[in-house]
C-alpha cells in the first residue's frame, strides 16, 4: 500500500507529555514521516467516543494512512495489542473493540508481539510511547506486517447501541456531543427521514430539516450531521446547554 | 505568488473530528502541504475574535500563506463562501466580515462557486471538510483563483469598535482576553501613549508603562501588547480574575 | 550536531495566536523545519510543571532536536536568554532554570544577545515570538552557536525538592498530575521499591505495584510510571479527584 500520514488518536490530552513524546519516538526513527492529530481529547478511557471519531473521520483519510489509536483502559493488563488493516488503511489499537464502528471492513488482523520493534525498555503505563510509537515508525518505514506477528481471527467488539422500532416509532439515544453543544444520536437515514417528528426525553423538538437556515438562530432543530447520524441542535447555540441534555438520554423519531 | 503554509483558524475546538478530518482531506488531495494551526478556539461563532486573530498575526506568516477560516454562524444559510487575495496572502472565508481588521489590504475577492472543486457530497454543516478543505487543496497545488467563481465587490463588513475621543479623555473598552487573563482594548498608540492614566470602570489602574519590569509580582498595569492594542494585566497573574474584568468594559484614557 | 525537529514547549494555551505566530516567524525563516508541539499547556508561569515536562520528555526525541521552552515569568524585566547545548539536543530558554532537572548534562551554555539575529521590532511581553522563534529559525538554518553571544557560566537553576530519608521511611511530595489525575511524586526508585507501603497524607494507600492489572477498576494504587518516578493512581479513574489531592501533598514510603 502506498505511504499516507500517521493519524493519532489518543485521550492524553495536550497538557501533559504523551503525544509530544510520541512524535519523539515516530520522528527519531522515521524522521520523514507526516504526522497528523485527529484528536487526543477523547475522554479518558471512553472506547465509544473513541469508535465515534474514528466512524466519522477515516474516509477522508488518504489511502495509507496508518490510524495510531491509543485509548486504553487496559493498559497494564494482559490485553492484546493488534495490527488491522483494510483496503485503504492501517490501524494500531489495543484488542478493545475501538475498530468496531469504522465504514471499512478489516481485511486482515494481527497481533504485534513482535519485542524486538519495540523500545528496549516497556513501561506498564504508556505503551503509546514504548509499543505503538516505534511500531508506527517501523510501519512508516515499510516493515512487512508479517513481521509484527501472528494472525487474530478473535479481535474484541464493541456494540454499536441500535435503535429499536415499534411500528411507526423509533428510539434511540443520544451517544455524544461536540464542541458546539449538538447531540449526536444512533438514529442514521433508515430511522428518521426529512419531516419525522423529533422528540427529546419525552419532548417534541420538531421535524427533521435538512439546514440551520429552516430555523430562526436560537432555535432547536433535529438535522442529519457531517457524520450521516442525526443532530439535535440549536442554531448558534448549545443544544447540550439549553436542554441539559446527557449521553444517553432517550431519542424518539415518529413518522 | 510562491507557496507557503495552509494555516487553519477555526472554532471547532481540538476535541471532535472536525480539525482532523479537515487535514485529512488536505493530505488526500495536497500530500505535501505543511498546514500550521493558527488556532481553533475561538469561542463558538465569535467574529470578532477571529478577526482579533488575524490581526494579531498575519504580519508574521510567510509570503503565499493560504489562511482558511471557519468562524461560520452562516452554515446551513445561504451566506457566501470568498477567495480574498492580499499583497502577501490568500484567504478562504466565510462572507461575515471575518477579514474586517486585517493589517493588509485586500486586492482581491472572489466568490468561491465552482462546484466542482468541492467534496462530491457537501454535507449542510460541516463546510470546512466539503468546501474549505478541497479548495485550499487545489490552491496548493495551483489552481488559478479565476477558476473559483467571479469577482466579488460587496463582501460584508464587520465595524471595529472604535474608541470615542472627548477633549483629554479617551474612552475605549475590552475587546477579548488572552490565556493569561490580559484584557486587550480598542486603545492603539493614537489613543493612549506612554504616561497616560488608564481607568477601568472608572477605577484607576496606573499610567501606560512599557514593561512588566516596571511593577512588582502581582501589581495591575497597562502596556501596549504584542498586537499594538493597549492591554490591561496584572504581572504574573490575571487581570481578568482580580478585577472580575468581561469583553466590553470600559477603559478611559486620560492625559 | 545533524538537524532534528524545533520542538516548542510553552505556557500560551492554543486558544490565542501565540503558539500559531511563533510557528509563522519560524516557517518564513526557515520553510522546512519540522516543528512538533511538546505542550503548551504548562500552568501560566508554573517552571517546575516545565522543567518536569522535559524531564519525560528529552530522552525520547531525535538526537539534533532544537527545545523552545518559553515559560517565562521573567519577561519585561532584565532576564537574559539562554542558548545550551547537550550530547545530544540544543535549548533556547529564558534564564530561569528550566533546565535543571534535564537528564542530560549541559555542555555549553550562551547568552543570546545578538539582536541582529531578532526580529526588528521586540515587544515588551512576546519575545516567543520576537526573539525565540527567529533565533530558532536561525539555528535551523545552521547558524553557528558562538553567534549568538558570549559564554555563560552562571545559569540560574531550580532545585529539585528532593524526598528526605529518616530511618526506613522516606518522605515526598506530589509535584504535579497528569491528565488522567495520576499524581507524580518526587519519590525514585531508590526512595520505594516494589512492595513498599506508600502512605498519602497519612492514609495507607498499598504497596508498590508494577501493573495496574494488579488492581481491580476504581481501586487506588501506587507504581513507578513512564517518567521513572512514583505515580499515585486510581485504576481507570482520577486519584487527584477521588483522594482531593493537591500538588505540595505530602507522601511516605515505609520499608
Amino acid at each position: 500500500m502506498e505511504k499516507g500520514p500517521i493519524v493519532l488518536l489518543t485521550d492524553f490530552g495536550l497538557r501533559d507529555h504523551f503525544v509530544g513524546v510520541m512524535k519523539g519516538v515516530i520522528l527519531a526513527r522515521a524522521p520523514k514521516s507526516t504526522i497528523v492529530d485527529l484528536s487526543h481529547e477523547v475522554p479518558p478511557q471512553d472506547l465509544r467516543a473513541g469508535a465515534l471519531l474514528l466512524l466519522a473521520s477515516v474516509p477522508y483519510f488518504p489511502k495509507g494512512s496508518l490510524f495510531v489509536c491509543v485509548v486504553d483502559p487496559g493498559v497494564g493488563s494482559s490485553r492484546r495489542i493488534l495490527w488491522a488493516r483494510t483496503d485503504r488503511h492501517q490501524y494500531l489499537v489495543p484488542d478493545n473493540g475501538i475498530l468496531s464502528w469504522l465504514p471499512e471492513a478489516v481485511r486482515e488482523w494481527r497481533e504485534v508481539s513482535n519485542t524486538r520493534l519495540f523500545l528496549p525498555e516497556v513501561s506498564a503505563t504508556f505503551h503509546g510511547r514504548d509499543i505503538f510509537a516505534p511500531v508506527a515508525a517501523a510501519l512508516a518505514r515499510g516493515l512487512s506486517s508479517a513481521r509484527l506477528g501472528p494472525v487474530v481471527r478473535d479481535p474484541e467488539g464493541l456494540a454499536f447501541p441500535g435503535p429499536a422500532r415499534r411500528g411507526h416509532k423509533v428510539r434511540g439515544e443520544i451517544l455524544a456531543f461536540d464542541r458546539f453543544g449538538n447531540a449526536v444520536t444512533n438514529l442514521g437515514w433508515a430511522e428518521a427521514r426529512y419531516g419525522a417528528k423529533i422528540h427529546h426525553k419525552g419532548r417534541l423538538l420538531g421535524p427533521v430539516r435538512t439546514h440551520y437556515g429552516e430555523t430562526r438562530d436560537g432555535a432547536a432543530l433535529a438535522l442529519f450531521g457531517s457524520t450521516g447520524l442525526l443532530e439535535l441542535s440549536v442554531r448558534n447555540g448549545s443544544f447540550a446547554k439549553r436542554f441539559k441534555a446527557r449521553i444517553g438520554d432517550k431519542i424518539e423519531s415518529r413518522g
